[in-house]
């Protein structure tokens, strides 16, 4: 069994335990998860003894190729194919995906059910899953990990005071797709002076000066799969106070490194990064969460915050990033991707933490 | 006023109308269109009176510049925040976006309603207001279509056999944002050889051998705003059939464009291109619509096709993309970027459309 068929089982053990006849898959990720599909446009349905996939014409190649469960390719829209399974193989109880299913397919869907037959929204079936992953998905995250690491040592090595934070993002974007990526896993961020304090800054044409922060945000999407690193810079012999808070940020992400391993809550892993920001009088800077799990999207459950109270498990994927940012003086954040391991866990990324100097 | 007061003014003032005392905006489009907001994490409700603007702290700082109505930064769940302005504001019906609002935020927002409120699903009201751009919003497109043309031509230029699809495309990306684009509109389509028939093909690691075909279809975001265009070379001189195939493609996309202009409908922009493919017996190999409107989404209102019957006014801008794909042989697409005028239509893609021999 491949795979894929595999996931695709045990799917279809899980409808009983959720008393659902079929399982309507909306989520991309999940799409994929169970499918290999990648492209804009598909449905899964799964019922207890096949999954069928529909997509439209645009794709009826590729899928014909690729897909090996039962195919659909639909004129009309996906939704309405979807119907009409539903009615030909008699399903009563179809569990849906709330977060991914909008009110508008949700009613379409409802007003073409047969007579008798009703939508559950469960949460989570496919994404709990996914949180856990198999072999053959960490070698794809540690590629996608290895090429960002050297995207960025190749383009931290072109970084002059005057260039602009858009045109390192765009240097950066490059390098990852020149070393395999098929993009960036997200909006690669560069920031630099008092714009670091932004923990979501967009880049822009300000130009590197002397004396400036540069935070360096960025992930890979490599088959599928992503990575995500945050380094940090700066430019010229730091002074005083940005070490201080360089080390206040680098010592809680070690910490809460430490507490990761197997039967630790997040919020627990959470609450050791925020431990030490408050000793040292940061916590009410550090206005995010410590990590998020990683995969097929770049933010997967769990989540390492306050209230996750998910235990981790080897095989999780996850990030390590707290941050402290300053209005008006800048920013830091480090983050490591970060692999659970049966003993504790493993810091995939390569990349130095060596606060560096330009 | 400013053209964003002017926007959220034009919807508040058409609640009434709806018959409903808010509209609760989740579309990242249509909120950047009424707030300016391009981050990831934003919610708007718009009141007769006032338009209430929710995101997270991770934002807050950008926001607080930038963010000229009401703004709320939120440490709980963002819906949860506007469930109380509701409740506070003693707002009694609330228009929602049903293509936007997912089933999880719904039964979120209805658990948390005061008694006597109630959501009502109103699709596409900012979306049509969308449809038709302000000069400002044109000029942003003009803009995007000139980088986009001018990342292809930088790169058509390098273009040589043995080149890999992934790595154009990389070139075409990075050329994009060296000049300005923020990124591209869409991931960038490069399909060479026979894999030209995938209309959405990913670019793989196939290279250019002599005789392939070669389709580019790529687009540039800049200042949140999209260009799209699709163009096909050569590699040496063309065959007859190939020859014959991208001149029927082009007397389509020809005869759309010169269907183009206020008053006719998407549909019959849709049915130009398809009466000159089926002359040619080539209308089951045009398996998409005609083209789409464009903006702050690569796929906006209306859509050219069969069953949109919208009639077109000064000031949409829309693609016109026919394309004929055969199996194992190859496809044609050819695409611009169209600007509905006064009297007809202005192609704003510069990029010539002389089928190119590499």
């Amino acid at each position: 069994m491949t795979e894929l068929e595999q996931r695709r089982r045990t799917v279809q053990t899980a409808l009983a335990g959720h008393k659902i006849d079929a399982l309507l898959v909306s989520s991309p990720a999940n799409i994929r998860y169970l499918t290999g599909y990648a492209g804009s446009n598909g449905l899964a349905l799964v019922t207890p003894s096949e999954t069928h996939f529909f997509t439209d014409p645009r794709y009826a190649l590729e899928a014909s190729a690729t897909i090996t469960c039962k195919l659909h390719i639909a004129k009309r829209p996906l939704i309405e194919e979807v119907a009409g399974i539903v009615k030909r193989k008699k399903l009563k109880k179809i569990g849906v995906e709330p977060a991914w299913l909008n009110l508008d397919q949700h009613q379409k869907l409802k007003d073409l059910l047969p007579l008798g037959a009703s939508l559950k929204p469960l949460p989570g079936i496919v994404d709990t899953l996914r949180m856990t992953k198999s072999q053959a998905e960490i070698d794809h995250i540690r590629k996608s990990v290895r090429v960002n690491s050297e995207a960025y040592a190749r383009t931290l090595r072109r970084v002059r005071l005057g260039m602009k934070e858009r045109d390192i993002a765009a240097e950066l974007d490059y390098q990852m797709r020149l070393h395999g990526a098929e993009k960036p896993a997200f909006d690669t961020i560069v920031a630099a002076g008092a714009r670091t304090a932004l923990p979501h800054a967009q880049p822009t044409d300000k130009r590197l000066e002397e004396n400036d922060l540069l935070l360096i945000d960025m992930g890979a999407c490599l088959d599928g799969y992503m990575s995500d690193m945050t380094r940090m810079a700066f430019l010229g012999p730091p002074t005083k106070r940005v070490k201080t808070l360089y080390d206040a940020v680098l010592e809680a992400q070690m910490a809460a490194i430490e507490a990761v391993k197997p039967g630790v809550t997040a919020a627990r892993v959470d609450g050791a990064a925020r431990e030490v920001l408050k000793r040292r009088g940061l916590d009410r800077q550090f206005v995010h969460s410590t990590g998020h799990g990683l995969g097929l999207e770049i933010h997967e459950s769990p989540r390492i915050g306050k209230k996750d109270h998910t235990k981790l498990t080897a095989g999780m994927v996850i990030t390590i990033e707290p941050g402290a940012y300053i209005d008006s003086f800048g920013g830091v954040r480090i983050e490591d991707t970060v692999l659970v391991t049966p003993n504790g866990c493993e810091i995939l990324t390569p990349t130095t933490k060596e606060f560096v100097h330009l």
